[in-house]
């Protein structure tokens, strides 16, 4: 084989695993938005088919034996090749040591979970999901003692979300926000609560929808390549590559906040995506490089920006557009206010920044302990009403508000939770470093992006996954990550709105 | 070999090609109902990705192998075994000699020019279609001389809707068609015309929705198999197998009419495809046979039962629930009246049932005249036109309204129309035969559809694609085909609606 030859095939490769990829991800995001509910069977069916094609394609002799060619000669590569050789040799020798039925019969099983899942979600009844969740944990554990038997089986599952963490690190990073957030918010408790009364009233999902788009449009997406669908539970996916990217939202008609804030969360993963080089659309460089840096772009245009006085200033004369009539007698500063009123609560995805990540402890707990065999799943729904009183000092009232609330688990998504809090703090320290060239709040005020979406473009969404979560901090940030930073920034924040 | 291991293996062949069809035709449908309007390049290319690897899979030596061994020993399989070695060896056999290149590139038109129609026809500007049309038509000649050098390259295509249809069939079907259609629809155009104003009004899309759903359920579909959507031009898809059925439609603001009975159309489809019996799902005997038969149920329920007097006067009472205060002063039989207004038009999916036939010939001519290099497709326009005028006496306006008005073509379904007059006739003689043991007036009074759902199960649903048309026909009726039903039903619809 020569060099050349190689690189075109290698590009061929990719090229095939992301149609694979195109009908995988379509088929399941059909599931969550568009298909009738007794349908799963089929997607099933069909999903194990094609992951059984994609694991024969994958783990062939004659893609082991380009990839390791090109391995071999990586002199002889770019930085860019290079990195597609590495990522697709470590999933492949990962996927080798799984047997090829159980690894389908994993996808078979998400499908099913997904599909108990929401029905016990509906009937809020745990007993509806646990068979499925039980097998879920033990495939995931037993899958990680083949793919990386020298790991924690639980640090293999983090990893696979986040380059590099651990539960040791993850453990001094919970710990840091911990020390910092709970007695900042027994500061912020025991003042006077702020009224959010703005944010409810009677608000159609048809104006919601219009409301959705103007949103992407003002920050920035192409609603020629994003599209907006509706959903139980909010998600963005890429569908073949980054030139189509799908955001998800759920209207309540009582509350615009709640779709409005998903819809900047998961455009900002769109962001993230759509802003991959152009190059990279077909292979496995292609849109953000991990869940953690994906929602430190989420969280940080959900409420970075999102939430940020400036931005509500802008957006308040908007409002009476689409819901005309809702907002007589508040003032953008109400609405500032409101978005940013800081309670515990039940739901993570509804919460305010400041005890987001007291929602995500409790997840990173629970799944720690079941991998260390300290709680069985069956415990989980006790654990978890027990750790929401411990951290948030909150009963759960029902095992819907309690831990059938979230997707992921269903979706075999374990080990994901840490990176939404990773994420936040990622975020407050790329605002210190990007407010150091670009005024923000006035690009926010004027509802003008572009600014704010070049800083990111240039010092991360053009590499796709070109580098590691810590290459990419180092690049944008010149410095080390540092949680001190999302500390600083939730005290400066709530110290001000709650004159603390 | 041994035969038991051969049957297993070709029904686990059948369930890969199943998962392929999925994908591909979910990527089609997504395309067509939700994506984001400049995607489809990235879905020309996972389709054609997805069509290469169907290609080798179906034309690998395995695969012949297995099939040419099945077929070696059919005496040891059942009927339903024999006709699936027969339609896979069959379309193998065809597509082995369209060189696999050829073959892919194909399914990459396909892709863009559906987008190009959709974009010209916005634009009313056939040029913007017309490269992607003779390109569609030149391909469609070659693949024809290519897998069927022996046969007419129209009566080719023709028979990839209808099994056993000619031109010359043809031909003297419409010729007996226009012979009973012409002069009775002078004596109708003679007559004063019906006054229609119920169908139009202000009716909301979230309204229609609502009212397509009931229609749905008072049909006998099964909403937990059975989706809706909204696209451009509304068709029908299954995805995996008949256990996920997909129908859409399009509303008009307007005019309630219009998506009604694109409905009731597509809805008369899925109860066809999910009508077959449960052991066929993951088959290629899964769903309906031909074009032909699958017309006569949409068509059936469209109009034989959609536009019967009795149903109307079932929904009547239903329409204020929908559309309040819209129908105030109207009677039911208003309404029947209205929906049965017989007028040359413009538009084929908006014709009656009297006009309908004529807009299919006119489809069928210059399909036909093109194929035959009597016309190029540059002249199609004005060779439309012209065709109107004189089989319907009206002049087209614009493109838009003329030959962009189906989306069939660019989805290179070239030789799809005559089925819609084919199954249109063959509904008329299934109606006489079923009104022999149903009382079908009394069960649409009713909005009772079971016992005319259980006739077409029994006689035509179940069987999937076990039966050639002429065998299905055989099978309901005992007495071959006669378009003479057909035009004696459209003579006493009319005479007795316009008093002639």
């Amino acid at each position: 084989m020569d060099i050349e030859t190689a690189k075109k095939e290698l590009l061929a490769l990719q090229r095939k695993l992301a149609a694979y990829g195109h009908a995988i991800g379509l088929i399941y995001y059909d599931g969550e938005t568009t298909a009738p509910k007794d349908t799963a069977e089929n997607r099933a069916v069909s999903l194990s088919v094609l992951t059984e094609e994609i694991y024969r394609l994958s783990t062939s002799d004659e893609t082991v034996k380009l990839l390791e060619f090109l391995d071999k000669n990586k002199d002889e590569l770019d930085k860019k090749e290079r990195r597609m050789v590495f990522l697709m040799l470590r999933d492949i020798r990962e996927m080798q040591k799984i047997p090829m039925d159980e690894y389908v019969a994993y996808q078979e099983l998400v499908v099913r979970a997904e599909d108990a899942w929401h029905r016990a979600k509906e009937e809020s009844d745990f007993e509806m999901f646990r068979p499925y969740l039980e097998q879920l944990f033990a495939t995931q554990k037993k899958f990680a003692a083949y793919a990386a038997p020298e790991k924690d089986p639980y640090d293999y599952c983090l990893n696979k979300f986040e380059e590099g963490v651990t539960k040791e690190i993850l453990d001094e990073f919970f710990g840091k926000l911990k020390a910092g957030i709970v007695p900042l918010l027994k500061k912020v408790t025991a003042k006077p609560q702020v009224d959010d009364s703005i944010r409810f009233g009677k608000f159609s999902d048809a104006a919601q929808e219009k409301f959705a788009y103007f949103l992407m449009k003002t920050m920035g997406l192409d609603l020629g390549h994003v599209g907006l669908s509706t959903t139980e539970h909010p998600f963005t996916t890429s569908l073949g590559s980054h030139n189509d990217e799908r955001i998800t939202t759920h209207y309540h008609e009582d509350d615009f906040v709640s779709s409005m804030y998903s819809v900047i969360h998961e455009g900002g993963h769109a962001l993230y995506d759509t802003g991959s080089a152009p190059d990279l659309a077909y292979t496995v460089l292609d849109g953000g490089t991990t869940m953690g840096i994906h929602e430190s772009q989420s969280r940080f245009y959900e409420n970075i920006l999102g939430r940020n006085r400036a931005f509500c200033k802008f957006l308040f004369p908007h409002l009476n557009e689409f819901f005309p009539g809702e907002f007589d007698g508040y003032t953008a500063e109400d609405f500032y206010r409101a978005v940013n009123k800081a309670q515990p609560s039940l739901i993570r995805t509804e919460a305010d920044e400041l005890t987001y990540a007291l929602h995500v402890m409790v997840r990173y707990e629970l799944e720690k302990k079941v991998f260390a065999g300290e709680i069985e799943v069956k415990d989980l729904p006790q654990q978890w009403n027990a750790l929401y009183k411990e951290y948030l000092g909150i009963d759960v009232p029902d095992d819907k508000r309690g831990l059938l609330q979230d997707s992921h688990w269903s979706s075999g998504l374990i080990g994901y939770f840490p990176s939404y809090a990773l994420g936040s703090a990622y975020g407050a320290q790329f605002i210190a470093k990007m407010r150091e060239t670009v005024d923000v709040d006035k690009c926010l005020e004027n509802g003008d992006f572009a600014p704010i979406n070049d800083w990111n473009r240039e010092h991360i969404w053009k590499y796709g996954s070109l580098f590691t979560p810590a290459e990419v901090l180092d690049n944008a940030l010149g410095v080390p990550f540092d949680a001190q930073y999302f500390i600083d920034y939730l005290t400066e924040k709530y110290t001000e709105i709650y004159d603390l």
